[in-house]
This record gives C-alpha cells, sequence and structure tokens, in this order.
C-alpha cells in the first residue's frame, strides 16, 4: 500500500494558519512527522487561500522539500497552481487530480507526461458524481482509454472511484469497494487505485474506526493507494496487518515494529 | 454475520476444569456472557475428556439451554458425541462439522437432514489440509454436489475453507479469501461460509489485531459466518461496522451501541 499523507492541507485550521503567518516550521514539522510515520508520498494543498495559490503552493513544497526528501502530491482544482508546484519537485510526483472531462483530461494528462508524474483521476465528469459501481467504471474506462492514446503509462494513473461519506450515501461504500476489485480488469496492465479515505467518514461518529474498517475492505479487495493519515497509529497497524495477512509482509514476531519504518 | 461464540471448549483450561468439576456455572457464565455479547450461536465442545464424551456433551447442552435461549453449534470429531447433543437441543443446531471424506460426509450429512439442522464441511479430506484455493474449491463443490444429491439445502450448508496460522502457512490466509469470494460462484443457491477465526493467529503475537483484520478481509469479500471471541468487543465492533459499509445496518450516530444487542 502506497501511503500519501493528507495533513498538509490548508483547509486544517493549523495549516491555514501556517500559510497565512508562512511559518515554516508547523509545515517542515507535519511533513517529518508524516515521513517518519510511514507516508511514502505527502499530498499538498493550499486550501481556500486569498491570495495568490500558485506561490503559496511553491512556498509549500520548498518548506517540505528543505527538510525531507519524498514524493509530492500536487492537489488542486487548479491545474496552474499544480503546474506551479511541479517546476520545483525534487521526486517523481503526483498530479491530484483529473476528472473525466475532456477538456481537464487535456491538460493534465499531457501535463503529467511534460513532468514525467503519477496522475489520479477522478472517476467523475461534469455531471457529478456516479451513482453505482457501472458509471464509475464507465468514467474509469473512458480515462484509461484517453490516458493509452496519448501514451501515459497505465501503471503511473491512479483512478479514483470517489469514496463518499456513508451517513449521506450509505449505499455507495459498497460500490467503491466493488468498483476497486472490477478496475482491475478494465484493462492490462491495469490502471493503479486510490482512495480519499476520510471522505467515507465525513460527519460521521467513530471516524477513526470507520476510516480504519474502510481501508481494510478496501485493501482485502485490491486497492493501491490511499490518502490518508499517516500520524494515525491503529490505521497504520492495520494496514500493515493486511499486507501481513495478503503475503505482502513476511510474518516475524515484531512484524509492526518490522514494516513500520521501512 | 452470523456469530458463532468459541469460548465454550474443554481445549481452554477454565471449561476443562468446570467439566471436571460439573461445575455449572463456568458454563453458563459464558453462555449468557456470550449471548450478551452479540453471538447467534455458541459453539460447544468437550475437548479432550477422559471420561464418556458424550455424556459430557448432553451435560453442557442441558446446562446451556437451562440459562439462554441460543442456537448451539456440536463441535466434535466423534459423530456419535455430536448426536447425543443433537438428542437435547431445544433449537435449529449446527453440526461441527463433516469434511470431504466419503464416510464422514455420509454420516453427518445424513444426521444434518435427520435432525434438521445447519452443517460445517470443511474444505479438507484424509489427504490433509489444501494447499491453495483451487484445492479448496474442488473439495468444496465434491461436499456442494454430495448435499445436492442428499437433498440438503445448500443454504442450510457453510463451508469452511480452513484457516490456518499466518505465522507457518502465510501464503494460505490470501487463498482463503479468494475461496470465500468464489464459493459464491460454485451453485445456486451458493452455500454459506463459516471460518474458525482465531486460526490465524496460533501461536503468532498481537493474536487480537490479527483476528480482527482478517475478519473484515474475509468478511468484505462475502463471508457469511465466523466461530470467534463475542466478548473481543473491538472484534465485534470492526464486525458492526463493516456491516455499516456494506449497507447492512442502517448508518446512525449511535451505530455501535444501536447494533450491539438486537
Amino acid at each position: 500500500m502506497l501511503i500519501i499523507g493528507e495533513l498538509i492541507n490548508g483547509m486544517y485550521k493549523n495549516v491555514g494558519e501556517a500559510i497565512k503567518n508562512k511559518d515554516r516550521k508547523v509545515i517542515q514539522d507535519l511533513a517529518k512527522r508524516q515521513k517518519e510515520a510511514g507516508a511514502n508520498f505527502l499530498d499538498v494543498n493550499t486550501g481556500p487561500v486569498a491570495d495568490d495559490p500558485k506561490e503559496i503552493m511553491q512556498w509549500l513544497v520548498e518548506a517540505i522539500q528543505e527538510v525531507v526528501d519524498i514524493g509530492l502530491c500536487l492537489d488542486s482544482t487548479k491545474p496552474e497552481v499544480i503546474e506551479a508546484g511541479l517546476k520545483n519537485v525534487k521526486n517523481k510526483a503526483i498530479i491530484n487530480s483529473t476528472n473525466a472531462d475532456d477538456e481537464r483530461l487535456n491538460i493534465l494528462v499531457e501535463m503529467a507526461i511534460k513532468y514525467k508524474t503519477y496522475l489520479i483521476a477522478l472517476a467523475m465528469d461534469k455531471k457529478g458524481v456516479p451513482r453505482n459501481k457501472q458509471e464509475r467504471l464507465e468514467l474509469a474506462l473512458k480515462i484509461v482509454s484517453y490516458c493509452q492514446d496519448k501514451g501515459l503509462r497505465l501503471d503511473e494513473l491512479f483512478i479514483d472511484p470517489v469514496v463518499l461519506p456513508v451517513n449521506v450515501a450509505q449505499a455507495q461504500a459498497k460500490e467503491v469497494i466493488e468498483t476497486i476489485r472490477e478496475i482491475e480488469l478494465l484493462s492490462s496492465p491495469a490502471p493503479q487505485t486510490v482512495v480519499g479515505l476520510s471522505n467515507i467518514s465525513q460527519g460521521a461518529k467513530k471516524r477513526d474506526l470507520i476510516n480504519r474498517i474502510y481501508l481494510v475492505m478496501l485493501q482485502a479487495n485490491g486497492l493501491k493507494a490511499a490518502i490518508c493519515d499517516p500520524l494515525d497509529k491503529e490505521l497504520m497497524d492495520a494496514i500493515i496487518t493486511v499486507d501481513l495477512l495478503l503475503n505482502k509482509n513476511i510474518y516475524c514476531d515484531s512484524f509492526l515494529d518490522a514494516y513500520r519504518k521501512k
């Protein structure tokens, strides 16, 4: 499982304030702690900043790269903000995200090829969030075909089937699990899969429990990557244990410690 | 998910001693606590008793039924011990278990029909434990065909794909998950599925964690029943949360409490 740490996001109060005050230390501390906890990539999202988001993205990328050597997942609805970050990344990055709309696909697939990055693509389009597995797979297939045509390697594409809050769209949780399983069959090689995990528990009680159980269910059905909180120790224990049970980590009595920091 | 409480087993020291001393209170306390914690059935296993196991089985059944109204899962390698228990059960019982050997199938399928019980059948035979999904499915198919011929309803048959300890047979954990998923496709209606959960962590460290994560993975792939410890609160929380995410329990903020004792 690829862990994309979600904590550097201007939506969160501490990060929003750090951005406003240009306080590198808060950002750098979050970067170091997430990497130490096992994140393979760090998501970077400026949040709803009032002033120039391109400049903020560049400042965040610079601040993080001063203290950790890790891949970044540049997260914005604005392609130009993502591109501003890409100009300064040191490691192979992830673009987060395109969707299945032609115009957006066109811009972001080209950008992924130009900057040699991975690309996250949401299985949704202008019509909104899909209502079932079938609609998700149709959108995923459109994205896959587009990437094949343009020459983006499918193992560098991550389809995000769009997780919705269980308290308002309960039937969708299972549709997403089945989508993850069936995306494996879409093409050869299959695209990778990713979810924004914490969406599942938005507005719900027992958020950590719901996040953790849902991630195990998704992993047991083939999920390859998750944007999540690597500082949630129980979540990380669960991920390590799933990999053990899927025979990806070799068993030893101290498996939790052995696979925590590799 | 059907929960079959595993704690009344003579292998456990407290139960072994209670059997020796004919101490009904210990057995009755375990019966009440497991039912209160959410068990739908109680497994009853005399363990390796020196004197007459048939009499012990009857004593256990009687002791339990004095205090709780619940289905029993009569667990023995000896068909005559199971039958001794069946003569006194008040509710529809489970026979635990046959395997795929002709002789044993013959005796226990007949017994299940005669006493109108559910039947657990292990996907193994004289040759030993299967080494992969394919061998498990072949044995399951043999069992299914036999039950169809004899007239045992397939929704009253539980195939147990035989869980092995992850620390000695690590690759088998995933084979069992895939077997659970594919048993759905064996027949129409499909047989039910069950596992003896705690086998997965036999001899391992972090047993509760391994049990819990493995059960979530199995449930997410269609498992219908588990023989497990209903007093493990975190395990029960996980089971309730999976059912929520599979859209079987309707979401409410207090879902853990709401679905704990129904």
